[in-house]
Order: C-alpha cells, then structure tokens, then sequence
C-alpha cells in the first residue's frame, strides 16, 4: 500500500487526533462507506486474533463452551425485560423488508413494499433477550444446570458519535451467557468472569485495572450488579473494558424460565452475562502508544521481532541472511514470533520507522560490519534505545527482552494510574481537580440524583465502587450524607 | 438436558426425516424464534471450530492475512455490478430505520418514523461490493498487490426454504477476496483456493470431492469462472461443497480500481473470491452417518475418544478412575483428545447410546473385570465393532485405530459415489437413470438452453465439469450438437 508522510499529531498537541492518527497510519483500521462501521485491517484484525485466542483459551479452562445465536431479534423480545427495553431498545438497527426488486426508472434497486416483514427485526445489540428464549427449551431441571456458553461475535448499536475501536455502529465482542440454578452460583460466576477478564487485561494487554462494581445510573440494563475493570488512558481519562453482569432472575422471569429444583420445586433460573469487544483495541493503544506510534505488548504483537538486513549488494544480503535464517530458527524454538523483511524496494530507515509505528516490540538490524564483528543491533521499542550486543546467545537475550517489555510497560502504565489516581474531600476540590483528570477517590452518598448533579456539573461520572483497596467510611462530597468508601470518579470514553 | 427418546428415523424410511432428527437429536443446531435463523448448539459449534481452526492455517500457510468490513452494504453498491445484482438484490435483509421508540397504547416498542435512513443498508449476503469499494483506498501501484484477505463472518439471505446447516438464512462462513495485478495471477489463485478446498474436505472431513468449473447458468453472479468441489450425500444427491471464483475485472470497473502496472499504465485491477460456509457441517452429516447417529472423522471430532467406566460402588470406580487417568495421560500425550465420563446419574448403557448418537470415533470401555484381566473394551464408531485388547499398549492402539477410522470413512464414501457414478448415453436412459440418484456422465452441447431443458424435464443440473479424467469429445444426449468432454449431471441440495 502507498505510504502516506508518517508523522502523528503529537499526544500533548492533540491527543484525540494523535490518537486518529494512529489508528490509520499504523495500518489497524479505517471508516467505511457505512456510517459508523469500521473495517478492521489485517494487521489490526491480528492483535485481535491473539486477544480473542487467549480469551478463549481462558474461557474453555474456567469450563464454558462457544455456542452462536441469530444475528436478529424479533422486535418483541426487546420489551420483554423492562429496563432492559430501555437501554437498548433506542439506537438500533432495524430490518423490516426481506427483499429488494429491480427499479426500472433508475436502472438500481428499490426496497420491495410486498415484501414488509410482520413483526420487525432488530440486529443484535447485545443477546440475552433471544438467549434466555432459547434456554427455555434447554433447561427443565437442575440436572440441566448450569449452562455455560460463550458467543464470538458482531452486534449493532446505532452510535451518533464514533470513533475507530472505540465506539462503533457495529464492533466485535464475545458474550458469555450462563445459566444456574442458584443465586450464590450465578454471583461466584460473574465474579469469576470479571477476574477472568482482570487476569487478560493485566497480564496479556499490561493494562493495570481496578475491579469494582456500577453504581445504578451505570449498570447494564437488566442487571442486578455490574461489575467491571476500569482502566486508565495516558489522557487521564478512564475507559471501561470489560463488565459482567449477575441478572438474578430477570430474564428468567421475562422469558419465563425456570426448573425443578433439587427440593422437586420450580424455581426461576439465575443468569449473568459478560463481555470484552474490539473496543479493548482502543485502550491497548491509549495505553501504551507514544508520539512514535503503536507500543505493543509482546504477549499480543501480531510479530514480536523483525529482523532488518543492511547491505549493499546481493553478495552481503546473502550473507546477513544466512546468519537471519539461524537467529529465526532459535526465536522460533523458543516460540519467539518473528519476521525478516528482505523486502528489496524499500531503506533500512523507512523499514525503522514503519515498524517503529507498528509497535514491533524487538527489532535486530545486522549490516556487514556485524557480520566481520559477530554483532547485531537490538532495538527495544518501548524505550526507544539500541544497544549492539554478541550474536552469540542473542536468542536468549530477546527471550529475556520480551519478557522485560511486557513487564516495563505495564509498571509504566500503572505509575502513570498511581501518579493521577488522588482522593479529595470536597466538591469545590473535586472540581478543580477533576480538569487535571485522572482518577478521583472521594465520598459519595450513594443516590443517583448525587451522581447525576455531579455528571451534570463536572462531566465526571462514578467509574466504580472499587472491591479492593480502602473501605473507611465517610460523609459525600456534595450532600454530607453517609458514605460507606470511596468511590472512582473520572471522565471517561 | 433432558433427552428425548434417542431414535432416529432410518435413512431408508425417510433420509430428509433422518437428517432433521439427527441434527436435533445430537444437540448440533435447532431452529431459532427468528424466521430461518438457527441456533448451533455446543456441540454443533465445537465442530465448527475444529472446520475454522484447520482451514485458517491453511489459508495463512498460503499467505493469507484476515481482516473484518462491515455487517452492512450500502444498497447502491448492489447495483454497480450488473450480474451480481441480479443474483444478489433479491431475497436479502434491508435495514430502513435505526431507532425504535416506546409505544404507549401497547407498552411494547415500535419503530420510529423519524429514525428513516436515507439509503437502505442491506445485511451482507456476500461482500464483494463493500470489500471492492474498500479495496480502491488501498491500492495504487503493482507494488500493492497482491492483497490476499479473508474475512470469518457472518452473512445473511433470505432463503424461503430453510434446513438446518444446509440453507439457512444466516450462516456462519469465510470469504476471501483478493486483488492481484494480473490475470494469470489471479486464475492461479483462484485453482489454489480449489485445491485447498479440496485438501480440507478429502484429508479433514473425509468427504471425496470432484473439481470442476461450474456451467455458465450456476456461475457465481459477477464471475467469469466459479470453480468448485462438488460431493455426493448418501442419498445419491450432490452437494456443492466449496466455490473459488475468477472475478476477473468486472469488480473492479464496477468500483473503479485501477492501479499502476509494472509498463507504469493504469490498468483495473484482478480479482478472485471463494468461500465455504457451516453448510459444511450439513455435507458431513449426511456424508458419514448412519441409523445409529452421527459418525464424525477424528480429525474434526470435538473428542476423539470417551472412556466410560462399569462400576457398581465408589470403590471399583476408584480403580477403574486410577486405571483411567493413566490411559487418558497417555492418549493426550499423543495429541488425542479424550474425555473421561463418570457422570453418576446415567447408566453405561444410556452413555453407550449417547455418545453413538454423537458420533465419537471410539469409546473405551473398563469394568472390574477389565481390571482384574489387564483388558479394555475398544469400540469403534465407523464399524460398530468391538473388541477386547490388552490394556498395556492401547494408546498405541487407539492413535492406529483413529488414522484408520479416518482412511476408512473416506474410502466408505468414495466406494459409494464410485458405485453411484455412471456414464449414459442417450437422453431416454437419462431420464430413466436420474431417478436412481448418483452422478450421471453425460454429453452436452454447453448451451444454458440445453441446461434448462434438461433441468425443467429431470430436475437434474450440471454440477460441475470436471477439471480431471476423460476428456474424449463426443455429442451432446440432448441435441447431437458437439460437447467436448462429459459433465456431470446430478440432483443437488
């Protein structure tokens, strides 16, 4: 593909366009012809490869099973679930013809008006409505218990606003939806999911989160308890990026579910459902990416090393490429994802900084000096520097390398989080420091009308009621009612 | 689950019932609350799974890449391909509206009239136009082709008769479009997608298949040349069990993408695409099994191998578990997955029925008297035969066993559409011998007319003409007309 000028908008010039900039000149995605609806490029579509390989790995260890629901729901189901019709009934897409006939005058195609659906169908924004239809054939007694599946894929929510990963018409995801047969069961279940999902972010993306759970203005709709990790970005800001949800009986209730149970009495089945999208994409590159382009965790780069030849004429890059094809072999036996690019149109320098911009955590450049001096260049992309170290033993030491990355760059991430995250006591305080961004732990009197006063006037919303960490009581910020702890607040994508 | 009554209707009563009752009754897909749409079941989906893993590798050994572009197509994208619209405008979902809103007489949701796109969107029902549109961003010069993309998607047409996995209107597949800057390049490709088709199907799924180019009435609508693999189910019918097509450059005159040749001239850009879909899973059923229930090649059973053990108190189950634990250890360290069924609450006899039901290639079966004896019970899913073997070395035995299973059902299948594939000769004999079912070996004179004829009197069509075997001319049943080689007529689904 043509190369356009490979410059970002500078973070602290303009960081959302930095960000913009990113997405397209680091070949990830781009906007289409639809309004809203991303195309995920192949190199971008690899980093979610790896994210969904692992994910899935992890779900099948914590014993759950993919299964695929329809892509459309009957209009109907959506009003089943009250608070649930509210929450997603709005935006959506709707189909409402199957068919399409030729139109004379134009030479194009026009909706056919006989061909009017009877009930309408909504493409999926989420599925728990036509799961919990399906479940109720499935499940009769507690010997059908639990139910534990897991969904891959794409669903629709008609967004005014998008940005590429992080808010999409249409984006990928998976949804987990089980079934249980008691109350205590579904809850260790979401609580599961959302370490589960903590476990990925931190140690495959090298995101630090913070688990805890919404408040109500924030829950999803349908749901008893959300729970969710939050994650800072290098603008301070926090990004959701992953929930689950315990739903009690619900949808039980309003898809009329339920089995015998132990004690041969019907009772309504216990439900979570939970899910990560492309949208974690978006916080991997705000978390770690600089002014120089994509940083990418090693445990997720699409390739880990590149390996960029010097030479002058064929003679040399045969012989650089002999030494390549040994150092390849190593990484590759220590399972070390790598690539030579031999590509002969293009400059060392202009290879440098495409796979600076790409996030390539290691690159290894060896020239004819190396060669006589049985050295090569080791680049390490996230702090930028370059050392010439022995060829000899230079498997193990990017092995050593990678590892150190992963773990730089999370600690850097979760230094930054600790130098932003800071309590205050008071709204006038709040309100200052709320500007500066980043996290901020103060009282909260636990109403909605706090927490919408509070959105209204500063923009900042309740990120979550943290699990971990400090749990002294004390009086809210802005009522001096109760507070039974502190509470993250942040403005947030 | 509760279980029904595991009987299948036989094949020889009803094949059309047998495969409905099958798909059901191995909990592989039910149809959904939604029009045509269905649900695949775990077991169902696990199967698919193993489809997708093996075909991705192959698609990337053959330097593939995947990528992701919308769910929706613009509707006036269907239309800037003459042939394609034609094929492709008719039956399909058409999105008018993105929002509903709340319906106060009935409490229910409705859709909002103030919520009309201006231009329909249209669920993908195959993405040439929107993958083409997209593509005329990426390229300018010979130096950006090839693109070599696959996309893992779902897709939607809106077919008014519906089968579980084998027409559906959504349905799970791939689709690979590529671009290359030449036409050799490009037919090229287009025989190595076939030939990959034709590895994956032979070697995985243990399905033979003839190659062939598709006749000009069953070509792909805006190909010059569908290529395709063509198999026969057990009921003599054939089944279209992949397509590549040679696209040449109407797809790109009709999104005008042109690029730079090596001459430095402008020249429209070549294309293929080809796809296989869980229309697969269809083809592998009523391929492979029998009365009994499904009969799955080991290469893609969700597990190869169930232990059940005969126990009649905890502690003979203890030993048999210990004996277990052991030959499950060993089996895995060969690669061969295995799952241990000690459930407590059904009988070894219903275990028995369940899991021929769902087509596990062999089941071992231990007692206290296999214990004593040093023995084990080895059935096999393809013959239904069982045999008693020295526990010491049955890992080794099972991993033959399983190669031969698998060499075995191809051969099953390959001996039945040998025994089912004829030459005729004259029109009359034609006639008489379509009703028998199977592949007939016929002349025809490559007319679309004579192709319509002969489908409107038989309800035969071409399936494909082979690339491979007799290639003698000789004179059409039909008309006397000249026809260079024999074709294949058939019934299809």
């Amino acid at each position: 593909m043509a190369k356009e000028l490979k410059e970002l908008t500078p973070r602290a010039e303009n960081y959302s366009q930095w960000y913009n900039d990113l997405v397209i000149k680091a070949d990830l995605a781009e906007n289409s012809a639809v309004r809203g609806c991303m195309v995920i490029k192949p190199y971008g579509y690899s980093i979610w490869e790896k994210m969904h390989d692992e994910l899935d790995r992890m779900f099948k260890e914590t014993g759950h099973s993919n299964a695929y629901f329809p892509l459309f729901i009957p209009k109907s189901f959506l009003s089943r679930e009250a608070e649930h019709v509210e929450g997603f009934a709005k935006e959506c897409a709707v189909v409402t013809h199957y068919r399409l006939k030729a139109d004379h005058a134009t030479g194009g195609v026009v909706v056919d008006p006989a061909a009017k659906l009877e009930e309408e169908l909504i493409v999926r924004p989420t599925s728990e409505t036509i799961i919990w239809n399906t479940y109720k054939n499935w499940i009769q007694s507690y010997r059908d218990l639990p139910i534990l599946c897991n969904q891959w894929a794409n669903v629709v929510r008609w967004e005014m606003r998008t940005r590429l990963f992080l808010r999409t018409a249409e984006f990928l995801w998976q949804e987990g939806h089980t079934a249980h047969a008691t109350r205590e069961e579904a809850v260790a279940e979401t609580e599961r999911m959302l370490n589960v999902y903590a476990d990925f972010v931190e140690n495959f993306m090298a995101i630090p989160v913070i688990k805890g759970i919404k408040s109500p203005n924030e829950r999803f709709a349908g749901a008893v308890e959300t729970y969710c990790i939050e994650a800072m970005m290098q603008d301070g800001k926090a990004l959701q990026a992953g929930t689950s949800h315990f739903l009690g009986q619900n949808f039980a209730k309003a898809f009329d579910v339920t089995f015998i149970n132990r004690e041969n009495k019907p009772e309504y089945v216990w439900a979570t459902s939970w899910g990560v999208s492309t949208r974690l994409i978006g916080a991997l590159i705000m978390t770690h990416s600089d002014d120089n382009g994509l940083v990418l965790p090693p445990k997720l780069a699409p390739f880990q090393v590149v390996i960029v030849p010097i030479y002058k004429n064929a003679e040399q890059l045969a012989q650089v490429s002999e030494k390549a094809d040994a150092i390849m072999a190593a990484l590759r036996a220590r399972g070390i994802s790598v690539k030579y690019d031999d590509n002969d149109t293009k400059k060392p320098g202009w290879k440098f900084a495409e796979y600076e911009l790409k996030g390539v955590p290691v690159r290894l450049a060896m020239g004819a000096r190396d060669l006589e001096q049985g050295t090569v260049e080791v680049f390490r992309r996230d702090t930028l520097e370059k050392e010439t170290l022995p060829l000899d033993g230079i498997d193990a030491h990017v092995a050593t390398l990678l590892d150190d990355i992963q773990k730089n760059i999370f600690k850097k991430a979760a230094d930054y989080r600790a130098a932003n995250t800071r309590p205050v006591d008071s709204y006038e305080e709040f309100k200052v420091e709320i500007e500066k961004g980043g996290f901020l732990l103060a009282h909260w009197d636990g109403t909605p009308e706090t927490e919408e006063r509070i959105k209204a006037e500063t923009k900042a919303t309740i990120r979550c009621i943290p699990l971990e960490g400090d749990k002294t009581p004390g009086t809210c910020m802005v009522t001096g009612r109760p507070s039974k702890q502190r509470v993250i607040f942040a403005r947030s994508y």
